[in-house]
């Protein structure tokens, strides 16, 4: 069962109208624009169970990412001081790793349409989940 | 900018008390346990920021998961079909990637002392985000 390396293989690619960086929202959920998830066809079994009205945490790669940013600024704080890439939401970091909470909207064989994606255009979709309310949000101990 | 491989590099390892599949609670928050992430050095400054009582996603690579199934059952509903793994947070999936919301304890250099995260015992871990009440919270429309 143990695989020693770390490579990730797309389950699918994100169809968007942001083209380039600077084109997204810094986070989708500021937008009613809708995305398409094109599933790989060897994943598809991987989608059942999937329902409209679901809300998912899409991850995907974020491969125009920098993955030598060590250090950015937190979205609206451009003013204050740097701080490790760990404490903000940047694209770049060490893994271009993007969690996005979205609903499902349509699905229509492999393809899934989702609203609050931010990616851009061609963006590979690493995994889908489902949200939990239990274990998605913060204990308060 | 641009990085045609999806490699995974690990920016720190999990010591916990889970050493063999089984040992691992079903999911963290079900436990006081507390596990520490050790950061790798090339990574420190990619951590600053951090607060103790930070709620934070931390991202693993499951690297004992079984990456080639495709359909399992929800926690807890082990009587009922099975269902696509995207609509399961099953640790097997097509990409191992683990993510689990926890409470940072202690910082001590590049030790995090975190609870609630259910890696087994040497888990590589990928990514750190923080937790943020306005996106990672479902939309209601």
């Amino acid at each position: 069962m143990s695989d020693l390396s770390m490579n990730c293989v797309p389950i699918g690619f994100v169809s968007s109208p942001y083209k380039i960086r600077g084109d997204a929202p810094k986070q989708g959920r500021l937008t009613d624009e809708v995305s398409i998830i094109t599933l790989d066809p060897t994943y598809m079994d991987a989608a059942e169970g999937l329902s409209i009205g679901d809300d998912l945490f899409v991850i995907c790669w974020f491969d125009r990412s920098d993955r030598t940013v060590l250090q950015s600024r937190r979205f609206g704080e451009e003013k204050n001081p740097l701080r490790g890439v760990f404490s903000t939401r940047s694209p770049n970091r060490p893994n271009p790793i993007a969690l996005t909470l979205v609903k499902l909207v349509h699905i229509e064989g492999g393809l899934l349409t989702v609203k609050g994606l931010e990616a851009l255009d061609q963006t590979p979709v690493v995994d889908i989940k489902p949200y939990s309310l239990s274990i998605d949000t913060p204990r308060n101990d």
